[in-house]
């Protein structure tokens, strides 16, 4: 119920800022008996670390998670499970220039009026070091997932102007190249474009998409909490995101009835223009998501800005950052999808547990 | 917490099926002491209503809400407000052939799997009629946020092809056409569209914007309830929508930094493309939210589905539906805003009222 | 989350007023296919409603439930089940002397602090009348938990100074008399009882017990959600209740370990002054709960306050009212249990269900 | 929401097990501004420290606390709060014995059955360690209502046969003797009490006090989240805690209206019967609630029971363990008692901030 906090069955609470000892979760609500270990949190946590190219952040975190609960001898226990990540590498210094300034684009001002102060250095609470905690909460949902069939994959579908070609698709080519992107063309070009960009001191947006496979049918809680609109909250939740789209998306707009609609036959459905989502219930259809990424805010290129007495001032972000947001957002996103998708699978099973269907699933 | 509830502090819980005998809602922590009747909610649920157009569905309800709890002597007292809508013009008739059936890109197939069988008339909790409560309860939202300065204004952007042209854009347009379009001239052309779109017996899509002015700074929760994932949630929550954007939305796909950036001066923001919110909390500029609706699963137009037994079956729907959803969906989008601002104008003030910025707001 | 709102999974939400329209719930998360009827909720609101005999309220309710949805063709439909009963008798003129006045032992005066007013009549929202939702819904889920085996039943264990024998202790007496008193003389003795203090103009308290019975082993949910806390919260949230216990309650104070402790056969429990709940866990014994209720406020002797201008004033409360509330809280004390159990059963059923023991229940 | 959570805009969640590496919470929603170090919380928890007496557990922990975000500069900031305390001594070779046994009056047969197994180290997730936490998290609660005003202050009652008596009540007492008694002489005889017990290898229960001075009226959310309904939920969710009283508790039972209620002046109320509570608000008086404890489970005494393959065994539980749990439980009431209210004080200022009432509060 507070702001840290998400989910209602299988919930994640977390802390610590960009610049604090360290960050933490607790992951309630877990399955028992579910094998987990460091191990598996740290491979999505290496998935989203800043440092592995030279495209990325050159902040060099070692990022290593703790189990400090709710695992014994290997298993899950249903107890909370509390995560630890100290944080290592801060350099306080490179922010001290912007104590009393409001960066453009930046949550410094909010926070500001919000809380009547914050801590200013790296963006604190607001900065993108607390998505380490969500990747490793979702690598455990992912583990309790896998155990059922279901499986949860990203990829960059757009960098700037660079959208990948689906006819070169190939999923093997996600986790070879710094962009998570598919297109193995496409992401050469987007290297091209990524040197440009940080000469210029610029930064772009990026558009990520997941997709989920072996859901069962039957997932979401109409009407509020129907599974888009839980995965609409989870995504949206993800700093730096302004859009988010299920299935078609926005292309629905001007589609027709006739070509939206996902006819079915005893042999399937025929489409998947829904996403997998129907009435704000899983159809059993892979789950498609699209989120876009604002570019990044930290820029070398000055901007106008006020500080905190209001006068006008001009804003360079020096430091380390993120050219583009979007190339770390693919784990994040994953596992948001995937701590939502659980969430649901044991509100479903609470409720609905003895219930059979007059015929079996389509899928 | 349930499925069929929304928000933290002022919280709405609905109830009712489109051919049950009524539709109610309890919303709860509304602050006491603000003016309220039933004429408030009513001219919200007129302008929803179907049957004031030949443009949208032929069923007439009367839609008379009764406040039934929590308003006593014309002001509300901060107890549960309890509002009934009793259904008068159900025609069940209409929906008898298809009781076996699964209508294709309809929640039938999904509810008999997720609860084992379903009210199959008329959608039952999954028809749209339950969006009444959503835009009565929407209506006593807005006017307690009223009081407080925020106003909240919807209007159509896009029907299927026809978009609107911001150069003609007139908010005085919006509630003198079927359309809530604030282009003149689009209204036009979209109404020869659905006439043309009527006799194909086919549907399309469309696109909502939603605007909140008067937003003091520093709404929203974070890093989960941040006010556009809340939001996020609330409008996906809608019945047949597939995507949501804040401020720019996917354009920022491919925004550079030094474009998509709002600079700050000592005389205000000098763009708005973050949409109000920053770092997920209101920067006190107008919250700019667009959603996408996809085209109504009810057409005249034969179907390719399955029935009960697993057997392939045509499925024709007849009866009265809308061609256009997108037509109705304005209030209900404008309802929803409303109803995440006023929670998280009180979460806010619970948490923060004690707060003096170090600087006076911007706005 | 609200204050109007209990529950987690299965979660009930009420309104209503003493003197308003009506009273009504909405209750969500019921599992579907449950057969469902009027009737069902019926026979548990007529065990509790006033005007049953000389002993209780002269205000004489139909208290007729309507089912408004979740329920189709007999059964539930897993979707939110709305509830309404309409206040028929409430005379109005019977409090309107009382308006400025705050009554001694109401919650008059902190409802005026707290609110800044309130509707007056009768007790407005804190009236006991809403308890009649609390019993319908009770009433579904006693039904839901039936199926399961599971029963639960209360029984009046002492009125003022006049308790029950254990040796003639028989649950078949609790329906007989007007008291749910499951000893026969001390029904009788309680009838003498409650005619002088209705003659004298006063009040007083009573001791109800509840009793589940069949219930598994494994609900509750640590270490805040605990089963017994839980049932705390809900039993105290019964009007007029200053004391809860589970099992041995307050006498385990003076008690010793090897007194208290329920040790193990492999046969079974060889004793339960843990009232069935152990580490905030159902054990599979009986579930026992003990409340303690005040004696009713409202009374024909006179008492000392002050009114809204803060002038001493002297309080008669004339009208019909209870000289016991315990007489009435034995079906609303079952019907907390009931909701809390059914809400852990889906609780413990979504995180566990494939939890396999390693060794079979005690019981 | 989920079972290792409390509260709905101040929460706490906590995690940790006996055996640990740590135990660890996170606290959010805490105003922001108000000051804060770790020397704040060391006070309560040396209070609550085992070894600090020979009269309590003989193991030794430093129980030094951690705050690892949400403070900066000492003060709050208003983000998500990070505690942990290390687990320093543990000494797992003192349970290995009961790996396959269940030890009568513990949680250890019902984790097995909810979980399908547990973490047998001194108790794991069911033992009073996770106390810690509770009592971390109470004393920022205590800290944000003492700059209100507010001061909460528990003592021990009784202590087995041993009551305390109310005219020799010294509040400085209670920090003077290891057993928080507010009776000099009490304490004396319940210390030779205890050494009795300790050689005798068996314990006895407990009743604790908490008084809350100095609450403004107006806090609780009725109907379900009454403040005693939450207290009562909180106080039960302690360890060992089997029964909870509000004010007079279970002695209203016997209790006559005239004598019960507590009459107003305009110089304040005439009593405090009530206990600071009426109709689920506080009025502004002292908010009072008591507490049972049972006797602790651990004993020398030997126990029936039966292993995991369900044969009856013998069991004597060595090690170290507190022979009455009722002396370490002060600091946790006091802990549960501060984050309720101060949870109901946000959510009170959230919904009812501009109230204003029609006359001053009579306290």
């Amino acid at each position: 119920m507070s702001g840290n906090s998400i989910g209602k069955l299988f919930t994640l609470t977390t802390f610590g800022e960009s610049h604090g000892p360290a960050l933490g979760a607790i992951i309630d609500g877990c399955p028992p008996g579910i094998p987990l270990s460091e191990a598996d949190l740290q491979h999505d946590l290496d998935r989203r670390k800043p440092g592995t190219s030279r495209h990325t952040t050159q902040r060099r975190e070692a990022d290593e998670v703790k189990i400090l609960s709710g695992v014994f001898e290997g298993r899950t226990t249903g107890t909370s499970i509390g995560l630890l990540i100290e944080n290592t590498d801060q350099r306080s210094k490179d922010y001290s220039e912007i104590q009393y300034t409001y960066r453009p684009a930046h949550a410094d001002y909010v926070y500001d009026q919000k809380y009547g102060f914050r801590d200013y250095r790296g963006g604190g609470r607001s900065s993108a070091r607390e998505t380490a905690m969500r990747v490793a909460a979702g690598a455990i949902a992912k583990k309790v997932l896998a155990a059922r069939g279901i499986e949860i994959r990203g990829y960059l579908s757009q960098l700037g102007p660079i959208a990948i070609d689906p006819d070169r698709f190939d999923w093997a080519e996600v986790d070879q190249n710094p962009f998570f992107s598919p297109d193995k063309q496409a992401a050469e070009q987007m290297a091209e474009y990524m040197d440009a960009l940080r000469k210029e001191g610029n930064s772009v947006g990026a558009k990520i998409s997941v997709v989920a496979s072996g859901v069962p049918v039957g997932l979401g809680e109409p009407i509020f909490d129907r599974l888009d609109a839980e995965l609409a909250h989870a995504l949206m939740s993800i700093n730096a995101v302004k859009g988010v789209e299920i299935g078609d998306g926005f292309a629905v707009v001007s589609q027709k009835g006739t070509e939206h609609r996902d006819e079915m036959t005893p042999d399937g459905f025929l489409s998947n223009h829904a996403g997998g989502i129907l009435g704000g219930i899983s159809t059993g259809q892979e789950i498609i998501a699209h989120i876009a990424l604002k570019p990044t805010s930290s820029m070398r290129l000055p901007g106008r800005s006020i500080n905190q007495q209001g006068e006008a001032v001009e804003v360079i972000t020096k430091g380390r950052h993120d050219p583009c947001v979007g190339i770390r957002a693919t784990p994040i996103a994953e596992a948001m999808m995937a701590i939502t998708l659980l969430d649901h699978l044991l509100r479903h099973r609470g409720q609905n547990a003895d219930v059979v269907p007059p015929c079996p699933p389509l899928l």
